[in-house]
């Protein structure tokens, strides 16, 4: 058995049954491999940018890590930003990376480069295997690190010669530590500052988003008066009936420091003190009040569950009726399409059981508010702020539960970053419905160069913000690559271009032209 | 005068007068800065690797760099497999990217990331600039690194306040050092071995492939009878009517080895010792002998073109007759659609002073061979193998030479890495005609896994290289981004197409279906 063999094994045997892959020369050997090892799944895309951020979207919904097969430095490079994501996501990835051959790299031929060097900054662990009879060693170790809490990007470098050469078959993969739970100082510490009756809230994220951990804050907000919110991008929440329904923090740095202000303990579970997402001259960069105290309760790898159960414990707060949301979604809005009535419509439209990816960005900023008493389902964001992920991830999230329904909720600009996502999402039959939101700009931007202050703004500047010369059309876009798609101009179409995309099976692409 | 309107002035006045850019918040103060500036053109593209790839193609065509414009981080990887061509290439770039505020740093937030360890791998300079002041003197420092012979990527890194802050205005570029001349000795040395009657060849690269290098080259091996070839691949090189034909070293490594064997003497000039693109088990990395001596005319950072010179008045080479080709185009192929009929129509096809950009890949084996006395015109490939360059190659090479058309030999697996290159190609009204053969598979890797000894291949492996399910539909794409397209599916229609293509203003795609 070669090393690729072994490594492939390896995999499989620790869970890692699904690879996202964009090979080459290098790679052959673990692709041949592929015929030998029953029950890997291996998903080709276009461009390794889709591989990692489906493995992102993947990661999120199946709670265990996918592996990628990326060529070589470059392929890792086109690989690096939806790392990125994932890494500010805590997603774990097994990142495997084809090299040449380690005699071969004396010999700086063309695709030689410093593989480690460019992981580095994206990952959390980085090894190069150095032969074939440690590789599947290397690839147990390389999915123990990624496991590790909260989860990270374990990237495994493999040279060709590790996969050609008779390998030593499968290792086994070492117990991952559980999550550390938090001490009972800490907890009577955050008990006592929501007992003291002074303006407190309670930020969550991470884990807490969960249904348990809702359920648990809410108690613990009910019986406190503490206010309840999420950090401004989540990775991963629970939401509508069932849920407890949270808002999350404001993006606008003025909008933020507002909903803020006043607060004397701001107890951090699973989440971070909220900082602006960019600078601007004349803002503070922290959202909070220099009055306010931070007391976290949970950091991200630790076990944020566990600690809302005690606290909940400590206050009382089991007992206190469940704040979880009613099934009341809004009814279906009709006439010209506005963000006001694209939100109701969505609210109404989103089906149970539903994984929404958003990355609607300018156009869904009301988006998330309507949805809190919609049929139960999943909300995914970017984590990272590198746009472009919304069409891998929720490819990969689909991947991962291929019986529940993704609604991708897609701006256009962030959807040219890997339009490419549409031919894996045909080729895999997957239940995607992309809601792409056509405004013709990177409209965020027009709004963001007013608030650093740029002045007197001249056709040049403004046409770097405008995807109108040419218009894309994204239905033909989407046809092209196999993907059943219309356009609607009303939210009468809307509706129903919507639930047909819900209803049909295999990829559906709907796009909304935004006045 | 800020700091970003202090860098810009820096630019244009150091004859960076374009830029490739896919900004972000962080880099608007930049792109407002552009309407108080004259002279810089900025060309918005849809995806960062667009942006580096359309520098590199600029720089090969323009001898001179042009600027990007990165948005932080993840901004930069998107860009970094082409910067990975680039650097392969010695193409000269100021590639820029945008970060936080430098106070921001400090909080982490989501497009946090470590920018500088990003660049180094694929940088021949790196800087951050530390305040506004500042700035414009790195932009300068900047330019003349990138220049610097052989020309590289420069990387700057330009936090958001030294952009908005006050700035000193702008600073002037060093004057670059010229190329540095070979000793004497060691024309002498080369000579003496080309004149012992010993067999040997004269594999050239870089600067010795423009058209007074290869006429220089052509009567010195007339006169010594020395072999003449190019190597592998070209980053630019002169060919057709009126220039000396050479044939480039095979790239199958038995082929390569056959074309070396028995040579006593292999000149290097701005050439490498020819290694193997990948290794293969029980096949050799280096191509010559072990019975070959390697001489270096010049290095590629060296004056070539003066070596050259200097050896053919050593061998009293420069009244021999010219060796350039004379224009005996190829007739056009008619019938069924094979790669020796294409080769010929693209042989009769080529028009004057073109640029071809050649991405073709495994289609395009024999398309070199068969352009040698054709219309005159420049070749350009993809000198770091990593795939997807073609299509932004094509947009910066198209740029920098308006007057010139471009045909873009475009492999089909290899254009979907960067395939919203056809937008800024309508934008900017840009003559391109991509020629897109569909063979509906990663060809190349079918015979890659036989090389690499990959045994009993089946079904799941053979799918990771096949791109049929579903098939791409080429045409339809390219008219969704606003580009006139054609499939073709006989010689004769290849023909007409490519024509009208050549003949329309503005971009074309003609998709040919590969059986």
């Amino acid at each position: 058995m070669n090393g690729a063999e072994s490594l492939v094994r390896t995999l499989v045997a620790g869970g890692v049954d699904t690879c996202f892959a964009n090979p080459g020369t290098s790679e052959m050997h673990f692709v041949a491999a592929l015929d030998r090892v029953d029950g890997m799944r291996c998903v080709l895309v276009l461009f390794e940018g889709i591989a990692t951020g489906a493995a992102d979207g993947y990661a999120r919904m199946a709670e265990k890590p996918a592996a990628t097969l990326l060529h070589l430095g470059p392929g890792l490079a086109n690989g690096l930003a939806n790392l990125h994501n994932a890494t500010k996501a805590s997603s774990p990835i097994v990142n495997i990376v084809g090299d040449h051959a380690t005699y071969h790299l004396n010999y700086d031929a063309p695709l030689t480069s410093d593989i480690e060097g460019a992981a580095k900054p994206f990952s959390g662990w980085v090894r190069t295997s150095p032969n074939a009879t440690r590789v599947a060693a290397d690839g147990a170790a390389a999915i123990a690190a990624a496991r590790t809490a909260p989860g990270q990007v374990a990237t495994l470098i493999l040279p060709a010669d590790t996969a050609w050469n008779e390998g030593g078959g499968p290792a086994a993969v070492a117990e991952v530590p559980k999550r550390v739970r938090v001490s009972q100082d800490r907890i009577k510490d955050v008990a006592k500052a929501l007992h003291s009756g002074e303006p407190a809230m309670v930020l969550l994220g991470g884990l807490a988003l969960r249904q348990r951990g809702l359920d648990l804050a809410g108690r613990i907000c009910a019986k406190t008066g503490a206010k309840i919110m999420a950090q401004t991008f989540v990775g991963r929440i629970e939401r509508g009936a069932g849920r407890v329904p949270v808002d999350r923090l404001p993006y606008p740095v003025d909008q933020a420091r507002a909903t803020l202000a006043g607060l004397k303990h701001l107890v951090l579970v699973g989440s971070r003190i909220p900082v602006a997402f960019f600078a601007y001259p004349d803002k503070p960069s922290l959202m909070a009040s220099e009055d306010t105290d931070f007391l976290t309760l949970a950091r991200g790898e630790e076990d944020a569950l566990d600690a809302l159960e005690k606290l909940a414990d400590e206050l009382d707060a089991q007992s206190v009726p469940s704040q979880a949301a009613n099934l009341v979604p809004p009814s279906l809005a009709i006439g010209a399409i506005t963000g006001a009535s694209l939100s109701q419509s969505l609210g109404a439209l989103i089906p149970e059981n539903a994984i929404v990816v958003d990355e609607s960005i300018s156009t869904g900023a009301g988006f998330f508010a309507a949805t809190w008493n919609s049929q139960p389902h999943t909300w995914l964001q970017n984590m990272g702020g590198s746009i472009g992920l919304g069409m891998p991830m929720a490819t990969g999230a689909a991947i991962a539960c291929p019986n529940r329904p993704v609604l991708n909720l897609q701006a256009d600009g962030s959807a040219m970053y890997a339009i490419q996502s549409l031919w894996t999402q045909v080729r895999e039959g997957l239940n995607i419905t992309t809601v792409l939101f056509n405004n013709r700009s990177y409209a965020c931007l027009r709004d963001e160069l007013t608030k650093v202050g740029a002045q007197n703004v001249g056709r040049k500047a403004l046409d770097m913000l405008d995807l109108s010369r040419p218009d894309i059309d994204f239905t033909g876009l989407a046809k092209s690559m196999g993907v059943a798609a219309a356009r609607v101009t009303t939210m009468d179409d809307f509706n129903i271009e919507v639930a047909r995309g819900l209803a049909t099976p295999g990829p559906y692409l709907v796009e909304v032209q935004i006045a």
